[in-house]
């Protein structure tokens, strides 16, 4: 941590930052530059709110250097991290595919769309059996029964399983069937929630929150890995803006500014990006093109149908023709599918 | 719903419409304009995806004429509620003032703050016994040994006690120690957590997410309130935009707005709004002038050692200041605190 | 400025920076803590693009101390700028009300209005000539000759008259007619307009920019200072959100936070700062109790017959009411109106 | 237009807005539904503020059914237009590149990179010669002798020119010596400019504001079309949000939405919309991978001693090999560059 102080500073007022410094524990390196004196602050400075020096009386500005997650970081961890998941392998050179529809909605439905997933280089199936919705009259979601007939869908054609809890107590449910636990956007500062994932055996896609700047998404994550999970990838799902014409406004270059700030896997969620079935195909596309390391995409044999998102789900035709043009795009990022 | 059909929409195109309009059990009042034809739609559309309907072809835009919410309307309920806990009556004509620590740091703290808040025309205790925290690594509340000391520490004092759960999991010690629930902004939408609280005998105190909009602020209320407890009170506590001088933008005109959609009293927290303790007193000013219902505020007899938030925390002269000021501008919109 | 090196930076990336610092002819005081280099870079950085050394192989962090805008500051003018327009003194312990319609109409209409305003405590008659229209089928003003009928009303009664430019082009009528010229919030980065307003002998009424942060307020005030007029007073009048109830997010906090940064006088414009009749007093009375020096408020005879705007404008009485409840708030801040 | 009443709307209620719209000259549409009445509104309404029936007591809501664009607009020009600026066709199946400095620093300079651009299927030359600059103390371009100068450079290399217009008085000199006059995103909504710029012959590139809606965009492109001039290219640059990681969030939904609303051509300027160099790259393959019809990029072969912006300007080598990677992502879309 860094303290810049005023130019008109007193004496007694550096006196003073330092007192509060020395009693909080810090060592203090002291710069006394031509215009401005520099305080260096050594210690465990993580925990500090810098907000409570910056009020001092003759301080200018309060500088955090170091960033405040560590686990998460790069800098500490250089080297991608891998998490394999049956034959998939996220964070790899291979980009991996996880497809399915919003809700499980039945037995036949689940099975339905999981068999008509193989052979599109899709690896993981995705489906919701807790639903979070906005209005407490909606569908909320088939519960553990949706888990069973997704395991059972998955298995049969050799997928493996994302679903998303809701609350610490999905979490055991969750562990019986699923291979990768999520966490939905309006959760990512579920702190209870997120330091109970940090105990579990099972890797955890992190959505961002809809208005949650990348290090608040690391934090997230941070909290996951404090608790002794390192295997969490993290999702971009777009943000809140002005704009309203699209559902959200997704942020393509959060994906290369967390390649270069995390090792942890980058995956997009164009879906809920912009929440247009129309327009799914290009962010998909474009996710690629900058980095992504895999993508989830909503799927239906009848999305006009589906329980929910349908008109952000793609029919099975529409994401084949995808998988193409995605593979291509691969190439030019040296990349495979 | 009315759905709004494109000057060039072909009669199979309209059909189309109508016939998934039947299947979901609508009736319909067709309305053939000059140039456009427009389909009245009739029944419980409320659940209704409108996007569903927007993808279709020759269609131009869905209008939901319905809110999505209706126990927390002003449309079916237009006498302003007024919840009663102790002496204060919240959204009545007269201000309920809530004060007190961020976080509840010992039984000593909370006593001398407690007691320090007598005379001041404060009725409501506030403290924080689980907080959520951005990092892992923070102070993470003293969980219910805190909501004892505050509970004890209150009656000595005879003010009532708003305190926060983070969790479906701390509603069983709240509700032993706590006369107001309150629900943080990154709960907002915690869906499982409002549920639970919807069967709740007390109050709560719902605070706007950071990125929410009203309308979403209502469906929140709407979910607590659709399982049975109608008591909540909505607080405004800054949004999230692109300026960074403040921490939150403070979105002043959600008062009188709320104030219009909703029955429910609409509070302010103007400590959190703006993160910065000399700017608290002129937002808690101007939140009195904008029709708020009661204020909820940080104060601390040292906030330069309180254990978080100190840099918004008022000194207790400060607060006293600041309620004399309060009071003036309350006669100007015909109120008493 | 100061650049902070990452705790790995090796020598040569080191020497390389200070290579560069000394390529641009400034000094540096270098100081080696135990994590981190710390290099205090001395002379004309305020042109600096810190971006340029964030990019450098081993750069940390890079922080300008001091602020780009200097004229605007208060670090180097502490004491307030008042403004006198006829006998009102703008920035002074006395509010200033500014009132008038949103575009002059007719010689009738703004002498109406400029009569009904006598007895209302306002100094300032405001109305539009040149207006900037999203569309280009709107009206657009009656141009030189609205400033004609507009400066012939205000004279009848004894008012000032404030009215905007929209381009370099209309600085010549305006100078004939205006007391005080505004810039609207889409030309607050007009930079060839604001250079030319630099050389005016009036003072500028400057609008926010719809998504300005303070800072670049502050820079275009400097723009307009730097030329060497120095009369410029700030006006908040709302910034773009996700929020789509209101017309704009009404950014209360700029008040305080611009009293504190600039001497320059900070009004707010309550009538765009909301977009909605009914709402605009919460809005005034809110940015009086939180210490603006003024307001400016579209008002009408007839608003329902207003050629623009006429939506958010109030009506006489309306204005009149409001004007009563400022006077009793202007007291609890130590003011008058 | 249409005119959604309350539920609880009376006769009279109806009559007053049915009376304000005849004296609007509308002819009315009415439909009493089961349970709302709905009057659709025919005639010229594109120029009504909708908020002036909104606020009529009685009146639920008012939809705009026909967009305020027109020329603008897919609707009513279904094929896409295609802008011939010498050999390069933009809005065509092929992508046109367009690269060069950010400001035009010296002859030398702009031959130079000129130069090395041939050979890289470039064949528009950008520069800046007149610099819009937050800070009036920053370099603030050659004017009229650097036009003159990358005239020369692009007449040597083979290549068109674009180049920024600050102000209606620039427009004179840039028709000398431009092949496509740029409005940079500050400028969007200077509708002197706009205007003006409708009376040239020449194609328009217009930069979508910093916080301009696609609509607001549109209009824009409108107020130009309007004045005659219907050769306007689109450009997505970035739009500010909460996240401070980049300098802006680049919408790269925009491309997709804005090639179904209207039949313009849409470029992407990745530079401006991350300002990171080591991102631009990830940023320009989206753009392709999205749908864009072409590129704007900052190169210079000396990026460190760039007057302005050279933290986001490429080096010309890695420009070549973007363009490599962008040939590949071209044909997943079926395009070629």
């Amino acid at each position: 941590m860094i303290i810049i102080m005023e130019n008109s500073a007193t004496d007694e007022q550096i006196r003073q930052v330092y007192e509060r410094l020395i009693d909080q524990g810090f060592d203090i390196h002291r710069s006394t530059g031509s215009t401005h004196t520099v305080l260096g602050v050594v210690g465990k400075t993580d925990l500090v709110d810098i907000r409570d020096y910056e009020i001092h009386d003759g301080v200018h500005e309060v500088i955090r250097i170091s960033e405040p997650y560590k686990l998460a970081s790069r800098t500490f961890h250089p080297t991608d991290t891998i998490i394999k998941v049956g034959k998939a392998e996220i964070g790899s050179n291979t980009i991996v595919l996880m497809a399915g529809p919003c809700a499980i909605e039945s037995r036949e439905q689940i099975r339905r769309i999981s068999k008509e997933l193989k052979g599109t280089s899709t690896s993981i199936l995705r489906g919701g059996a807790y639903k979070p919705r906005t209005s407490p009259y909606s569908f909320q979601g088939l519960g553990e029964d949706g888990l069973k007939f997704m395991r059972e869908a998955a298995d049969e054609n050799g997928l493996k399983v994302v679903s998303e809890v809701m609350d610490r107590m999905d979490i055991i449910p969750a562990l019986k069937y699923v291979d990768i636990i999520q966490v939905g956007a309006r959760n990512m500062q579920n702190f209870a929630l997120l330091k109970e994932l940090g105990k579990v055996d099972k890797p955890i896609l992190l959505k961002r929150g809809m208005s949650a700047t990348l290090k608040e998404l690391l934090m997230s994550a941070e909290y996951i890995m404090a608790g002794g999970n390192h295997n969490v990838i993290l999702c971009e799902r777009g943000i809140r803006t002005f704009e309203t014409y699209t559902r959200n406004t997704f942020d393509i270059s959060a994906i290369p500014v967390l390649k270069e700030l995390t090792h942890l896997p980058v995956i997009a969620d164009p879906s809920h990006g912009i929440g247009i079935r129309n327009k799914v195909a290009p962010l998909a596309r474009a996710s690629v093109a900058a980095g992504a390391d895999g993508l989830i995409i909503e799927v239906h044999y009848d999305p006009d149908h589906a329980a929910s998102d349908g008109a952000q789900t793609l029919f099975m035709e529409q994401y084949d023709k995808l998988v193409k043009e995605l593979k291509i795009i691969a190439t030019a990022v040296d990349r495979t599918i």
